[in-house]
């Protein structure tokens, strides 16, 4: 929370739950990465927020910009951002898509198969590309699956056969899974990095960037590293595993850069119990999984909820969303302490809601608009 | 699948993923449900699918309508539905919605909670009021929580205090849980129901509705019981627990009106192994969980897909959607059958599509655009 969303919502009428966005603290975070990893470039995961003010801001303060898609590449542009700006991230893309974007200026694309080394020599020829490899995820609080990457020995057989194809084998990317609290992580990763960047270097082929990926947490209920504790454990194992020939690097923060941004205002609609038996109150809010919260799936992400009667003895809650959905629950298995005087039409605010919440809003799910954000 | 569908989609040049409804299966199985329910009057939930097409079809139809919110009592009335058809059947509501829904004319609300009670008793002075009980849902597909419903003896204390504060204690609803294919489940809630109206009739309070909720079965894989059978079920239910003195009975369908009505067809973006020595494919679409699929949350609904090359010999695959979200996974735990010729490129159908696709599809995540709809 910051003095600027209290005094905005101050300022506006509610009506309906809306996420408001400090750019002052996403400006500040820039430049806590820039500051603590100064060598490596930014480029922000335009996923996890793509606001127009966002991009815009880090547009201006230098940052480069990860995009998923055409029309995240196209929204970056906007921004500001020139071509050699972008990275073409997903390892998941129609060959269609990668020539709109080759045709744009894009150089720099991902990929994790041969398949897409295939579409990428025919439709981006002589590109820069890296080649993503699996990393376990350990420790990382929104779950990492195996869906991106592969295993090492697979990635230096594809980047060689990109640089035999005429594309610029450029690099390596992993991702340590998101909300990665322990900065060690990097370090297991790079010992795997460095050793794909020997044997290939043996083969003539001279890979040039470590891509160091996201995780960077936001700060939830529990404690995080700072900045500087990332920023100092990978410099350190890049050192430890490189020596003095460090890669250049980039990393592709999204949550770690607008999630502490954002507050999430919404209501209680209901304050309830399933039999007068009961001990445990549902507590229901105006905005659940699909409006903007789906990041609660499977309990994976804890917000910090504030309620204008913290401070009064609390008990646990069950607190679900308003739609007509039995999934649309958001803590049940550990449930939330709630103070036991909160009453319904009560607003709570929803810290830490920067990132990953409007785009995944649902259009119009049991007919409710989707989240309304605003960046101040 | 329908010849209607398979016309329409040759007939239009692909553009990235899009479901197609066939109104005439639509108005099947509305007759359908009224055929073999023939004293029962049939709310759609709107929310399965809320396409101002499918909307004025069942208007014309005769259908009434269950609404989760304003925007979908505005829905209804649009196509052509009168206030007094409309159910305002989500138990959760802000008080402001309840008076609006009043002002519109609506005169039949859910509740589930003292709170929702005395809001309904401020703001829809008189209206017809059921009290929706809990329900295991055993059986069912879609996950069933306690989140809507009270217990039994709650519900009796409840619908003697809606009467108490001048509301019409009207009747009680369950649901026996989505995609719910043992119709014997309905025995076991009209027992604890025919009570519920037993003991509040000794005590003057005369109920007459039993709102019978939804749970029928859209058809996936798997075979499902005939409208008849559940029909034929509900109905000896009701006689075994009321005798020759049956209540007013509603059904509440949206998975099993337009479900199998719809077709999803989608890309093949991309097919890998995520090491030289996997054997199992992972199969990537340009659809996933957050552009329309979100029921494959858990692997809870496995839709039928069928590919241009069925029939060749198939190994199962690990089927994922095209975004940079390691969550966005469809199909894993137990992976799907495809063909070992597939390839990029190749059009898939993915079948009974119709419900709970549209609406939940994230407004831009990743930047894609919500999933495309047309009806027929």
């Amino acid at each position: 929370m910051t003095d600027r969303i209290a005094a905005f919502l101050k300022d506006r009428a509610y009506d309906g739950p809306r996420l408001v966005v400090d750019l002052e603290r996403v400006r500040d975070r820039y430049l806590d990465f820039a500051r603590v990893l100064p060598d490596t470039r930014v480029f922000y995961a335009v996923k996890a927020n793509p606001s127009p003010e966002v991009l815009s801001l880090l547009a201006e303060l230098g940052s480069c910009f990860d995009c998923a898609s055409i029309p995240e590449i196209e929204m970056a542009l906007a921004a500001g951002a020139s071509p050699d700006r972008i990275s073409f991230g997903n390892t998941i893309k129609k060959e269609i898509d990668i020539a709109r974007a080759f045709a744009i200026g894009v150089r720099l694309f991902a990929f994790d198969s041969d398949a897409e080394i295939e579409k990428l020599s025919r439709s981006a020829p002589g590109a820069r590309v890296f080649c993503r490899i699996l990393c376990d995820g350990e420790g990382a609080e929104w779950p990492l699956s195996r869906k991106f990457g592969c295993e090492p020995d697979m990635a230096e057989r594809l980047l060689e056969r990109a640089h035999v194809l005429g594309l610029e084998a450029y690099g390596v990317s992993f991702h340590v899974g998101s909300q990665q609290t322990n900065p060690q992580m990097w370090d297991r990763a790079l010992a795997t990095v460095s050793g794909l960047f020997r044997r290939l270097a043996e083969r003539g082929i001279c890979l040039r960037m470590v891509n160091l990926g996201g995780g960077f947490a936001a700060r939830y209920l529990k404690d995080i590293p700072t900045a500087e504790s990332y920023g100092h454990a990978i410099f350190e194992a890049l050192c430890t595993h490189f020596g003095n020939r460090l890669p250049e690097t980039i990393i592709e923060p999204g949550r770690g850069m607008v999630g502490d941004a954002g507050v999430i205002e919404a209501e209680v609609v209901l304050i309830s119990r399933k039999s007068d038996q009961d001990s445990v109150r549902w507590v229901y809010l105006d905005i659940g999984k699909f409006g903007g919260l789906a990041e609660t799936m499977d309990e994976a992400i804890r917000y910090p909820i504030r309620t204008p009667r913290d401070g009064a003895p609390a008990e646990p809650a069950i607190l679900a969303g308003p739609t007509c959905d039995s999934a649309d629950v958001l803590y049940e298995k550990t449930p939330y302490p709630l103070p036991v005087s909160l009453e319904i039409g009560d607003r709570v605010l929803i810290e830490a809601t920067g990132a990953y919440t409007t785009t995944y809003s649902a259009v119009a799910f049991n007919g409710f608009s989707p989240l309304k954000a605003y960046c101040i």
